[in-house]
C-alpha cells in the first residue's frame, strides 16, 4: 500500500544517479509505482533515463514505458539492443505504437516495423491509415465485441477468452453478425445479471458510438460529457473497428487543454516537456506570435502618429498611455479567454455570437464605469481635472468595446472553422490597443477643445 | 444506437418550446441521450428548463438529472412538488448531493436533508464533514470492498450483491477484517480469473490510496497520471471509507482547468455556465484584478512622469511605448503561461526555479533579438536611425527580463503556497511594463546622450 504525494524523495534518486549506485537506485524503483518512474525517466538525462529504465524488471518495465510520451519512448529505445527493443514494441497497444511511428523519424519506425509480427503489425497499419488527429488514431483495435443472442454466461466465457489481450472489458460493443453494432453492454451488468439471462436484455441501444474519422478530441469531450469508459468507434457501414478508452480520452483532453492555454498566451503548443524540451524549440513556439504582434502593433505606431500633434500641445496625455492601452487590453483578455474557454467545454457555440456580444457590452459598461472612477481619481490626483475627464471617459468606452471584441472574435474563428483558441489574449490586446488610442485622442480632442 | 455530434437539432427544440408542442418536445427528447437534454436544460430559462425536466420519464430524469451543475439542479429541484423533489434528492450519489448542499442557501439544504432516510442522511452528512476541496467531497462512500481471504467466486458473489448500489465495481478495494486496505483489485482481474483462484493472488498491493483530507484536485491528478478507473480513500487509520471514481475525477480536472484559465487572464473562475450566469456575476469576478492591475499601473504612469523631461524632448520615443510595452508583456505573458501550465500538469516543480530561470534566460534573448531586427527595421523607416536602435537594444532586454520574471513568478508563488494560476498573464504584464518603460528610457538616455 502506498500513498500519493511523492514530490519529496527525487534528490534521493538524483544524488543515487550520481553516485552510480545501482543497488540504492534499485531499492529506490522498487519503492514507487510506474507513473513515478516514469515521470522521474522523463526528467533525468538520457544516459541516466536508460540506465534507470534497464534497471526495471521485465513487467515493472513494461508498465513504465506504456506510461511515458512518445518522445521519451522513443528515447528510451533507442537505447535498447534488438531483442529489448522488440518485445518492448510488440507488447505496446497498438494506438500507442501508432502515436509512437506518427512522430519518429523514418529510420526508426522502419526499425519498429520490422520486428513486429505480422498480426501487430496488420493493426498499426490500420490505424495509421486514419487521418491525424481522428479517433482512429486514437483507439485501440482490440475491442472484446459480444453476441446479443447469447446469454450472460456465454458472454462472460468469450470475455474471460478474448479479454486478457484487450484494452478494456468494461465497455462492450454488441454485435450482429456482420459485426455491425447494435448498442453496448457493461461488464458491471453482465456481473450484476442472472448468468441465464439473454444478453440482449442489457443492451444499451441508445448508445453513444462515433465513426473513426470523427475527430479526436470532440470523441473525447463526449465522453467525457456522457461519462462513458468506452466508446465504440465504427466504420462507415457502422461496423465495429475499435474502441476509445477513457485513459486515452482523458490524454486527448489535456493534450488539447494544454494547446489551447498556450494558444491562449500567444504561443504555439510545444510538442514535449517543459523542461526537457530544448531552448530553440521553446524560442520557435513563441516566436512566430511575437513576431506577428509586433508587426501588428506596428497600427499603434501608426496612430500615435496620427495624433503627434495633439501629444506634443498636451505631453500629459502620454503619461496614461500604458495605463490606459493595459486596462483596455486585460478587459479584452478577461473576455476572450472566458469565451475560448466556454466554447471549448461546450457552454457556447457559433451561433450565441449576438448573445455573447449583448452580454460582454453590458459587463465591459460596469467594469468600464468602475475603472473610470478610480482612473479619474488617479488622473485628478497626478495632473488635474481635465485629463482626468479624458481618462475617465475613455475608460469606459474603451472596457465595452475591448469585452464585446475579445468575446466575438473566438465565436466568428470558431465559425469560420479556424481554432478559437488562436485568437490569444495578446491578439485581441494587440487590436484594442491601436483602437483604445484613437477613442483615447478622439476624446481628448473633443473635451480639451482643440 | 446514436451517434455524437447534436449541434444541429437545438433550434427544432428552441421552435417546440415557444410553440409550446408537448408531444413534440417529448418526441424530441426520446431521441437524444441524457448529456443532451442536460446541456438544453441548462440552456433554456427556468420555466422552460422545469417543462422539459417534467415531461422526462422517472428513469430518464433521474439520469438527465445527475448530468446536471449543482447550480441547475438546483433551479429544477425548486420547481417540483414535494414527492417528486425528495426521490430524486434520495435516489442523487451522496457525493452530488453533499456539493448541492455546499453551495445551497440553508433554506433549500433543510428541505434537501428532511426528505431524506436515515442512511442517506447520515451519508451524506460525513462527506459534508471534510472540508472543502478535499477527497472526502468528492468520494463515494458506496465503495465494495472485498476480502483477500476467500476466492474469486466468493468475491462475485459479494458483488453482485452489495454491487447494484455502488458507483463503481470496476476497482474493488481489498480489506482487512478491521476494514483496513491491503490493496485493490480490478473487476476484469476477478472475472479473468479461474472461479477457485483465491482473491488474495489478484490484489495489487502496491496500489495507490489517498486520505479523505487530501487536496481533491491532486487526487484527480493522481488517478489521471496512474490511470486508474478507481482510486480508494481511506481515513487517518487506513480504513477504507470511499472510493474516487474516475467521472468525479475529470470532473475535477475540468473545473481546476477552467479555473487556471480564468485566474490566467486575471478573471477569478466563473462558478456557473457562461451563458446563465447573471452580467453582474460575470462583471464581479473580473472587476477585483481588473481594478487591482489598473492600481499598479500607476506605476507605469510614475515611471512616465520620472523621464517627461526625456519624452518632452523626444516626443517621437512616445510613439513607440505601446508597442514596446506589448511585446514585452506578450514575451512576459507566453512565460508565464508556460510555466503555470507545466506546474499543474506535474512537469515542473518549485525547486525547479533557477533551472526555469536560465532555460527562459536563453530563450529571451534568443526571441528578443529576434524582434529587436523587425522592431528596428520599423523605427528605422518611421523615424529614423538612432531611435530605430534605442527600440532594438532595449527590446532585447526587456524580452530577456519578461521571460525570466514570467517564469519564475508561478514558481515562486508556488513555494509560497499560493496558487501558481494566481500569477496570471496580466500581472506580469503589468509589472513587466513599468520596467520595461525604464529600460527603454533608460536606454534612450545611454544612446541619445542626455
Amino acid at each position: 500500500m502506498t500513498t500519493g504525494g511523492y514530490d519529496t524523495d527525487h534528490e534521493e534518486l538524483t544524488e543515487l544517479l550520481e553516485r552510480n549506485d545501482l543497488a540504492g537506485i534499485q531499492r529506490w524503483i522498487a519503492d514507487y509505482p510506474p507513473h513515478v518512474i516514469a515521470d522521474e525517466i522523463t526528467r533525468a538525462e538520457q544516459v541516466a533515463a536508460i540506465m534507470l529504465f534497464r534497471l526495471l524488471d521485465k513487467d515493472r518495465a513494461l508498465e513504465v514505458f506504456e506510461e511515458l510520451d512518445p518522445t521519451e519512448q522513443q528515447k528510451i529505445l533507442s537505447g535498447q539492443r534488438d531483442h529489448a527493443f522488440h518485445e518492448l514494441v510488440e507488447a505496446m497497444d497498438p494506438d500507442d505504437r501508432a502515436r509512437l511511428l506518427g512522430e519518429a523519424p523514418a529510420k526508426f519506425a522502419r526499425r519498429v516495423l520490422a520486428g513486429l509480427s505480422q498480426q501487430e503489425r496488420e493493426m498499426t497499419a490500420a490505424l495509421l491509415g486514419y487521418p491525424q488527429g481522428s479517433v482512429g488514431r486514437h483507439m485501440s483495435p482490440k475491442a472484446v465485441p459480444v453476441r446479443a443472442t447469447g446469454t450472460v454466461t456465454q458472454a462472460l466465457r468469450r470475455i474471460r477468452l478474448k479479454g486478457s489481450d484487450a484494452e478494456t472489458v468494461y465497455t462492450l460493443p454488441v454485435v450482429d453478425e456482420e459485426r455491425r453494432l447494435i448498442g453496448t453492454a457493461t461488464l458491471r451488468s453482465l456481473v450484476l445479471a442472472d448468468p441465464d439471462q439473454p444478453v440482449a436484455d442489457l443492451v444499451d441501444r441508445q448508445a453513444l458510438s462515433v465513426p473513426a474519422t470523427a475527430d479526436a478530441e470532440e470523441a473525447a469531450r463526449l465522453m467525457q460529457e456522457a461519462n462513458l469508459l468506452g466508446l465504440p468507434v465504427v466504420d462507415s457501414e457502422d461496423r465495429l473497428v475499435g474502441i476509445l478508452t477513457i485513459d486515452d480520452a482523458i490524454e486527448l483532453i489535456e493534450t488539447a487543454d494544454t494547446e489551447d492555454v498556450a494558444r491562449l498566451a500567444g504561443a504555439s503548443p510545444l510538442t514535449g516537456h517543459y523542461l526537457t524540451a530544448s531552448v530553440f524549440q521553446v524560442a520557435r513556439s513563441r516566436a512566430v506570435w511575437l513576431l506577428l504582434l509586433l508587426v501588428a502593433a506596428t497600427l499603434s505606431v501608426n496612430v500615435m502618429q496620427l495624433f503627434e500633434d495633439t501629444l506634443a500641445k498636451v505631453t500629459a496625455l502620454a503619461l496614461f498611455i500604458p495605463l490606459l492601452v493595459g486596462a483596455g487590453g486585460n478587459a479584452g483578455a478577461q473576455a476572450a479567454t472566458s469565451a475560448v474557454r466556454a466554447i471549448a467545454v461546450g457552454e457556447v457555440r457559433a451561433r450565441d455570437v449576438l448573445r455573447v456580444a449583448w452580454r460582454e457590452l453590458r459587463v465591459g459598461l460596469n467594469l468600464g464605469l468602475m475603472l473610470s472612477v478610480v482612473a479619474f481619481s488617479i488622473g485628478a490626483i497626478l495632473v488635474g481635472w481635465s485629463i482626468a475627464a479624458v481618462l475617465g471617459i475613455s475608460l469606459v468606452a474603451i472596457c465595452a468595446w475591448a469585452a464585446v471584441v475579445g468575446a466575438v472574435m473566438p465565436l466568428v474563428a470558431k465559425r469560420l472553422r479556424i481554432d478559437p483558441a488562436v485568437i490569444s489574449a495578446p491578439l485581441v490586446t494587440t487590436l484594442v490597443d491601436a483602437t483604445g488610442l484613437i477613442i483615447y485622442f478622439l476624446v481628448a480632442q473633443a473635451v480639451l477643445q482643440f
